[in-house]
């Protein structure tokens, strides 16, 4: 059985499926209504590049070393000067399913580090069609290069280059590409009647936003709307892809997000939570809980709902377990296969780890979630328009302080109170019971964790992408600065 | 045509085909899957008693009556103090049917004027199983006497004494009472081949909430949850009730609420409004939004969605419509005919006027909504812990001082921010274009207003139900104390 994995930066609120008022997503709710919604699914971290670490290798980004120590629950990623990205010592998904005859492929934003080492495809992926970084720019290949993109071990141009991206009007038609790659692959599997995993990990609606002409302004929430309705149209012709090969039956294919909406963006470039408090970059339900559906046609029953406390780590071994293989028994793995949940209904009783760089900020075990510390962000950075949580704001919980709550946790029952705007009282029977329970599983958790050497510690301007592999023909090198490496600012 | 109106308090946000994170409305899921899913619709006030005036009459509460000029803005209603009720001079659905030959039945919360001269029976209503006002108590039947509860013309007990509500466990049996005479009203039209119009307008989910013994506690959501699986659940059997005897197809039916869900009782009795800000009370999108669903199959294509800019005085003339009557010439009516909506996905451009006791608070038209004063409730009550937008803040927009922006009007476009949290910029084309529009039907709509004598100012302690109509039967006439009006006091 192939696996696909769509992975957006979408808030759960983004989707018609989970309540998003104009209800623009015709193909990702028909995929729910023949799939299984997860209403309760995680990412691993509230920023992009931890998160996808964490799917590929089913770790946490404090194992597989995708957090920083350079400050107390710091937020870091891989911009292009940082120095660090996945160690060769993790084992990642492709690497595992090569083993089973698997042909893979990631098509979008790779993001677990630049570096010649860190390529995709020395790491399991046989094919690449995308960017090993976020799509900023344009820069001026002097003080910084522009981010350049791979077809496989090569770069073929960069953004703002040869894959122009409008900053203007938001047009860009690069998801028209992505999906056109998607499709390409599809079919040449399906003629070569190899199982595949392809990862389709772009990025129109992470800033800066864009969409292709025939989809701005279509949407009633404007450019980032137009973007979520280009790749609603792009699943909705990937999984019509499959069913007209003939190989849907023979596809599990989820999708999902890798951080919630970045609110911080909102309206024009972010997207909604929906009820939940916050976004982006905080452990507050809107940063980390996101919409998730898992599509199998003859095998899911049309329509499901489950209420499994879900991670994106899952995926590894859910997507491992349907090649017949076992996840790695050397190291801990904290996905868990999700296919008894999916076939047959089961709950699996699991905790949900809320990190934040380096710091163990929350957990959730049932429907409580006890916070051990809360932070939005600094005053400093707040007053000057820095909003994690615009418009909301609940006195002792989205704090602009750091604030421990190790000794007493802030507790919330997420079935009564999804907003998390309600902390229980420390005096109730109900909060002493949750709290045991909730301190048992840290303390489990701690007791046994060994931290990765944290990956995104260092930066250095000589690291950037001045001259990626391919940059020769295409007369596109750059000449590196001199080598300056220095504790990364991470301002989050 | 028959004509069913479920009429709740329920927020946006509390079902599941809307976006409730825990998704435990299988059955009104199932009514929107089989029928149109209305995304914007409003109820015609932030409060009970207007609503549903508006709904039965078509007309703004401003025009008929529900309001009160005690106070600026003050939002009104009918507790049994309340020496006014719904006016002789207006024309109400029920009433109207008649004509047509429907037999008309309340179930539930009449909350239209408690006094003689206002009973449902003397304003179209051939039956009435139900209470005049909330049914807040106990009282001591000396300071304040219990709500009766009424089985058409006499009462047949009272809350707390004959019908119990356990406000500890919060356990009552009341939807079921209201559910089987749901079931034996259609049964009872089915078999004489008569046409009906049921207004199922009960109070499970409005503080203090209540269910009854078996749904007790099978809620993630708490008690306010375990309601609306109760409500769920009866609208279910109500529905199949209908599909069951064969007259689904001549029975259009339509799910709403007449205020957003109550958020100062959240979370144990109150609901959610989804990603809109505040709620019950306010002109917020949370006080006015509603969940609706119209359903009718045969007629209405499964799983259908409508932008249409609706109110639930439309149910007032699409109801007339179905039972091939005009609405009244005579007079203003704001509701219009959804049927070509509904039948035809036609859309009809009509503005939502957005109430607050005396006071146009708001206006929306198109995607664009104008605030012409904020206000969500005063410091001194505030500071008490009243709080209509628990955990939201908007700067400038949920004041809690009465603001008046008549001259700058403060601007939203609800695509790109439901939320309400980013006002438009004064100075940008987009707000220029769109306040001169808006302000335009505003003129429009003040020239020709014509506000009907306030029927909501005075109270006195005299008109209470001390003795209502059935109580010698019973024994239980109270003795009214010495009449005594004055002013009612509207804090909000």
């Amino acid at each position: 059985t192939s696996s696909g994995v769509f992975l957006l930066q979408m808030g759960w609120g983004d989707l018609g499926a989970f309540g998003e008022p104009s209800k623009e997503t015709p193909n990702l709710d028909q995929m729910a209504a023949e799939g299984m919604l997860f209403l309760d699914f995680y990412t691993a971290n509230p920023l992009c590049s931890p998160s996808r670490a964490a799917l590929l290798t089913g770790r946490l980004p404090v194992r597989n070393g995708f957090y920083t120590t350079n400050g107390h629950a710091r937020n870091a990623y891989t911009p292009q000067d940082i120095v660090g990205g996945i160690p060769d010592s993790e084992l990642l998904l492709p690497e595992l399913l090569k083993k089973a005859g698997y042909t893979n492929k990631i098509i979008g934003k790779w993001h677990l580090g630049h570096r010649p080492q860190f390529h995709p495809l020395k790491h399991g992926f046989d094919e690449w069609f995308g960017s090993p970084n976020c799509h900023f720019g344009p820069y001026d290949n002097r003080e910084r290069p522009n981010i350049p993109v791979y077809r496989d071990w090569e770069m073929i141009g960069r953004y703002y280059e040869d894959f122009k991206i409008d900053l203007k009007t938001g047009e860009a038609n690069l998801t028209q590409l992505y999906l056109q790659e998607a499709l390409d692959f599809i079919s040449k599997q399906q003629a070569s009647q190899q199982p595949f995993f392809l990862y389709w990990a772009i990025d129109a609606t992470h800033a800066p936003v864009y969409a292709s002409k025939q989809f701005l302004g279509t949407s009633q929430r404007g450019l980032y709307g137009d973007a979520v309705r280009e790749i609603d149209d792009s699943v909705g012709k990937i999984l019509k892809h499959l069913q007209q090969l003939g190989i849907s039956e023979n596809t599990f294919v989820f999708f999902t997000s890798d951080n919630g909406a970045a609110l911080i963006s909102a309206p024009t470039q972010g997207g909604s939570n929906g009820p939940f408090l916050c976004g982006k970059q905080t452990t507050f339900e809107g940063g980390l809980r996101e919409p998730a559906i898992a599509w199998w046609p003859g095998h899911i029953p049309a329509g499901g709902v489950s209420h499994q406390l879900g991670s994106v780590m899952d995926l590894f071994s859910t997507s491992l377990s349907l090649a017949g293989l076992q996840p790695p028994s050397d190291r801990q793995i904290d996905g868990i296969d999700l296919l008894p949940v999916i076939l047959q209904g089961k709950l699996i009783d699991r905790p949900i780890f809320y990190y934040r760089g380096n710091e163990l900020m929350a957990v959730r075990a049932g429907l409580y979630k006890a916070h051990y510390w809360t932070w939005s962000n600094s005053w400093e950075e707040h007053s000057k328009g820095i909003d994690f949580c615009p418009g909301q704001s609940v006195a002792g919980v989205t704090t602009h302080t750091q604030e421990e709550h190790t000794h007493l946790p802030l507790l919330f029952h997420l079935g009564r109170d999804p907003g998390e705007k309600y902390p229980l009282s420390f005096a109730s029977e109900e909060y002493q019971r949750a709290v045991e329970h909730i301190s048992g599983l840290v303390q489990q958790h701690k007791a046994t964790l060994v931290p990765g050497q944290p990956q995104l510690n260092v930066c250095d301007q000589a690291v950037m992408n001045w001259s990626p592999p391919g940059c020769e023909k295409l007369g596109k090198c750059l000449k590196a600065p001199e080598s300056d490496p220095k504790k990364c600012s991470w301002p989050h």
